[in-house]
């Protein structure tokens, strides 16, 4: 039985959206290597076997990762300091060890020093993803076009990194290497306060009280209705997200206040030509995401044609 | 020729996406009405006509609602004031002027003043629309299962405001009976602050100079993807909406700015129960959006698993 890339056995610890759908898309690529999964509770790594992703799970982390070539951190981004504690003795000399974590410079600071010398750290962001969870969320082309970010701790990771971004390359996704610092800032833009700012917005129309719950619900129009499936996302991954990535997302979110004080002042003024202006502008960034094949351009993604 | 609701002929002033959809739906629904249409400029008139969901064009607004049993106002808020004006004095007695706009108040007193005694006013707003527009961006299914707001200046509206309804229950929506100031409120919360919060976080990632656009584009995950859409519509009709919207947009967005402040807080405190708690609340807002019907639950809006 030869795995992919010399990986004959994969460990991933932590059985949700994205190691499901990682296991998925190794058995769609004819990986043959085994697969070996743990997650915390009883009920999922029922549920994983169930549904048959994984050739077999363990009660611990630290027996799962048990002569594993690859072993893959897919818990929330809190969790990893504490399974890299646990599982670090037990890792095989020569193995890779990486994480999807959507930050990367504090799972480097939280999981690095647990890792013994003759262990590959390679940390990765796969950006792709939906607002379900847990072992039945996933699917085999989750990651299909979508970029994998490769992120070692310094420098370009060598050899290891390179295995495993040939790795993700048959998982279906395009692969990239960025540092640490840099990651966690493009991702603060792109996501991370993208999400803080959607749970906002829907708490706030949650809160007022001159708008019923009811009208909310029945009347929501495009626009909010995006950020109420944003705002459906797991708490507890984005509760992580923000405590790990602090820095990045409270600084682009002072930029958003700043820039958001600017528009609303134009309202107050009557300024139609600033508002004019500035809404010209952001139609540019969209044309660029379809040009580059990271959208699609259904309108209103393809739900106003199917009703 | 016999048209619905004794509308023999719908006079459309606008010719863009909602006016487009409209024309396509009343076709679909088997309305023999004549459908005459205006739009400020002779291309966007070629277009319909070529097009073919107008059986003629006029050259003026006020040629247009010649013997008109239903005229539709449906350019830019902005622009609803001045049409009024013109065409009012060639409105026929006894005819139902409505208007599909995004705002409400601002359009009655608007367009109000202009009008006759002989005409019932009843201002309208589907709730439906996409990021397109432009007289090639309509479709019949537009207002499938959407609801479309009646908004009679005061009281009910009487029989105008009842016929108005049923002709827009043949296109497809459900109706309502909602006033105007809770009307704007409503949207306010459900849409327009929304969209000025979608357009400032595009505009803040394109400012950013260490994140280039290239990569905002590239890796632009979900959250931002949902944003940049959003951030694409129509900057004319946004403008105005904000202008005429403007009290209760700036209410709304004082408040989702209060409520983004006490979040940042926690973030920079690490109280990641409060964050915890604050994201497990706005769940259940998506839920009812769901049992609702007024979404679908593919994951990614189904975009995730087409790629
Ligand atoms: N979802 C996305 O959009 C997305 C995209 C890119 C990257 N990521 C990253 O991917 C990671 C996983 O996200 P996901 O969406 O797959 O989450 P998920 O569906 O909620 O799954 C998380 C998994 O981790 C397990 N887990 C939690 N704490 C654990 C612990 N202490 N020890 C062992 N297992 C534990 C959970 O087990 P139980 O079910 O037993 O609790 C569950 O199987 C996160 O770090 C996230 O930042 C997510
Ligand atoms: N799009 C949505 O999501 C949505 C949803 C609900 C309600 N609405 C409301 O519907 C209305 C129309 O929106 P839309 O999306 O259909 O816009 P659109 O596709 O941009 O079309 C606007 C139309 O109005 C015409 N127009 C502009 N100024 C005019 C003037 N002074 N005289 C005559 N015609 C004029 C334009 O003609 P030219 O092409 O010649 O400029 C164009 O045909 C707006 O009031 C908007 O608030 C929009």
């Amino acid at each position: 039985m030869s795995g992919a890339h010399g990986y004959e056995r994969v460990a991933l610890i932590g059985l949700g959206l994205i190691a499901s759908s990682m296991a998925r898309a190794m058995r769609r690529a004819g990986m043959g290597a085994e697969i070996v999964g743990h997650a915390r509770s009883e009920a999922t790594r029922e549920a994983a076997m169930r549904i048959g992703f994984v050739d077999r799970v363990t009660g611990t982390a630290a027996d799962a990762v048990e002569g594993a070539d690859l072993v893959v951190l897919a818990t929330p981004v809190g969790a990893m300091g504490a399974v890299a504690a646990e599982i670090g003795p037990r890792l095989k000399p020569g193995a890779t060890l990486t994480d999807v974590g959507s930050v990367k410079r504090a799972v480097i600071d939280a999981v690095g020093p647990h890792l013994p010398e003759s262990v590959h750290f390679v940390p990765a962001h796969p950006l792709a993803g939906t607002e379900h969870s847990g072992p039945g969320a996933g699917f085999a082309s989750l990651f299909d076009g979508r970029w994998c970010l490769i992120v070692p701790p310094d420098g370009d990771g060598g050899q290891a990194a390179a295995d495993l971004a040939a790795f993700w390359r048959r998982l279906g996704a395009k692969t990239d290497v960025m540092d640490p610092d840099h990651h966690d800032l493009v991702l603060a833009v792109t996501s991370h306060a993208p999400h803080l700012i959607a749970y906002t917005m829907v708490g706030v129309a949650d809160d007022l009280s001159r708008v019923t719950d009811g009208e909310v619900i029945e009347y929501s129009a495009a626009g909010f209705r995006d950020f109420t499936r944003i705002a459906a996302s797991d708490p507890t991954m984005w509760r992580d997200v923000f405590l790990t990535n602090r820095d990045a997302t409270l600084e682009i979110l002072g930029r958003f206040t700043e820039e958001l004080f600017a528009l609303q002042r134009a309202i107050r003024t009557g300024d139609g030509d600033l508002l004019h202006d500035y809404f010209s502008r952001t139609r540019a960034i969209r044309r660029g995401i379809l040009e580059a094949g990271q959208d699609i351009d259904a309108p209103d993604f393809g739900r106003a044609g199917g009703r």
